[in-house]
């Protein structure tokens, strides 16, 4: 499999598609990416799983990340590519193979920036996190991520989307004691006392923080709610599943401590968290080029590995082509306006033409 | 297998539990009643699969049914039966093998009675209602189970319990807008607005009418509840499954419009329904009954095959050994006192010594 990076950056998006990688099946695009990026001499390639890494070292004051994944969700009857006039339809060409081609194609054809530059093209970032190549390269080797500034790929509608919001899951359990409903007085109905939480759920403000300029919107929501024993039995547990999602201006710590607030008299249980990661946007790395690709930021408000960046003390934002909505999606597709505008300003920043 | 009849009714009762009948599994033990009854000039004995029917023909101006079940719930390492001083524990001891004991001993030795009996002794009450063998005659043969009042020798305790509450199951289900819980404002939680169905079930007053004679009292639970898509997704169903038991003088359809009104604006389904059963203590065949085995009758708040023959016209009560709380569970026992009991009782009333 041979990849020629110089091409359009549309028609390298297409050619990446058309690699089907879902995630744990990334090795033939992890070998066609390093294979071509080891024909480039100023570049330091270096691979760990399906992981691939290549640096610049011009000896640069700053030095920045440009990172994206190569790994899809599953196939869905949506390959190969398929371009019209405006878009390129497929799994992945928004999440997120436009933006690791415009990566690539910078690798390959930018031997001079004005910033060393650190390209990052990982594996399994759509499954569980013990497997994201990120957060094993970030155990593994976490000086390679070393940077001023990082920026990740993921569609972001072509402007950047900075910080994002951290996320926890709790269970809030009822219980009561079990009976026979012919004679329910004898027991106590942990379904009904689970009414009291959704009450709590249902009252519930959230905040909406501004956090450098960026107003964020915090969510509790109830995603999963069980119980019942029997059709003729008084259940004695019930299990609400709430997910809060919280702006970054609080820690993992400190959200569950207003979790427990919320459902004081409760049993809660902390099942699942990430924390959130600042905008950042006050770091003069960050703002650089926030200036550069027009000065417009929006808040994230979805968790994305960012985060990772933020937790390793490198402001990072989301800045690629394709609607973020469309991410998942049987019928995602790109514009082909988004992969050459992000790729133009890129440029621009990188010091093209200077 | 040979049944003596005409032993002890608690040594009867011991025979009967050794002969293991999980629900499907009677034919040993229909097989062994039919032959032992078939042996009686007195009766004319049917057989209906595992069900067996012997019916006394004096002419006598009032029948009765004297009925029982003759499978079991499954073995639970309780088998085989086993006495001490006061009791005889094991599977079946007290659901219900010590009233099909008194029954068939009665059988056996009142070849003369004040009364025209039917005997009945009925397969898989345990189970699905259209394997009840009491419904299956009910209906192939209704002729069979006329009369003008039945004993249904269920364990109540060795005192008349009377009529039945009805149950039903009702599905509430809410609706909702599945989004992304990172930006849940964009949809609408189907599990929060559940908690207006909790609401109303926690605010609900129970009624509790006196109806012949005995006070009922009625219920409305929450079974099972159930929601969720995935953990970062506004789920946009959940159904909340509801039994309602109530009291004889509402029939289910009755008790279903009641739901209806209690879950006003939910869109909500009829799952499951069982009539109630009057008492009928004011009949004078029941009456009579009940001043002969001492004038006591408590309210019967579950659901028993009472409510078949009250479907039929035909007034019936629940009166056997056992306290009705031990059936279905691994240590369930019998007392040998009631058995003496109620054996006592029903000789005096159907005339014996007179």
């Amino acid at each position: 499999m041979h990849l020629d990076l110089t091409v359009d950056a549309a028609q390298l998006t297409e050619d990446l598609v058309n690699i089907e990688s879902v995630s744990g099946n990334e090795q033939k695009i992890a070998d066609a990416i390093e294979t071509a990026l080891r024909g480039l001499d100023h570049l330091e390639v270096q691979r760990f799983g399906q992981t691939v890494v290549a640096r610049t070292r011009q000896g640069r004051a700053e030095r920045v990340v440009i990172a994206g994944h190569i790994d899809t969700v599953p196939l869905n009857a949506n390959l190969p590519a398929r371009r019209d006039a405006e878009n390129l339809h497929g799994l992945g060409t928004c999440d997120m193979k436009a933006g690791v081609a415009i990566a690539l194609k910078l690798a390959a054809t930018m031997p001079v920036t004005n910033r060393d530059i650190t390209y990052l093209f990982y594996e399994c970032e759509e499954v569980e996190a013990e497997r994201n190549g990120l957060q094993l390269l970030a155990e593994s080797n976490p000086d390679l991520l070393q940077a001023d500034f990082a920026i990740l790929m993921e569609p972001s509608d072509a402007v950047v989307e900075a910080g994002c919001q951290g996320t926890l899951r709790v269970d809030v359990r009822t219980t009561g004691v079990r009976a026979h409903s012919a004679r329910s007085w004898t027991g106590v109905n942990a379904i009904h006392a689970a009414g009291e939480v959704l009450a709590r759920l249902n009252a519930y403000e959230a905040r909406r923080p501004v956090i450098d300029g960026l107003e964020y919107h915090e969510g509790l929501n109830a995603v999963y709610i069980s119980g019942g024993v029997a059709g003729n039995v008084l259940p004695d547990e019930c299990v609400v599943s709430v997910n809060h999602r919280f702006a970054p201006d609080r820690s993992v710590e400190e959200a569950y401590a207003h979790m427990r607030e919320v459902f004081d008299g409760f049993e809660i249980e902390l099942s699942d968290s990430a924390p959130a990661a600042m905008p950042g946007l006050s770091v003069p790395a960050a703002a650089a080029f926030l200036e550069a690709v027009g000065g417009t930021a929006n808040p994230k408000f979805g968790w994305t590995d960012v985060a990772r960046f933020s937790a390793l003390g490198v402001p990072a934002v989301n800045f690629g082509p394709g609607d973020p909505h469309l991410a998942h999606k049987q019928d995602e597709f790109v514009p082909l306006a988004h992969i050459a505008t992000v790729e133009r300003q890129l440029r621009s920043w990188l010091g093209e033409g200077t």
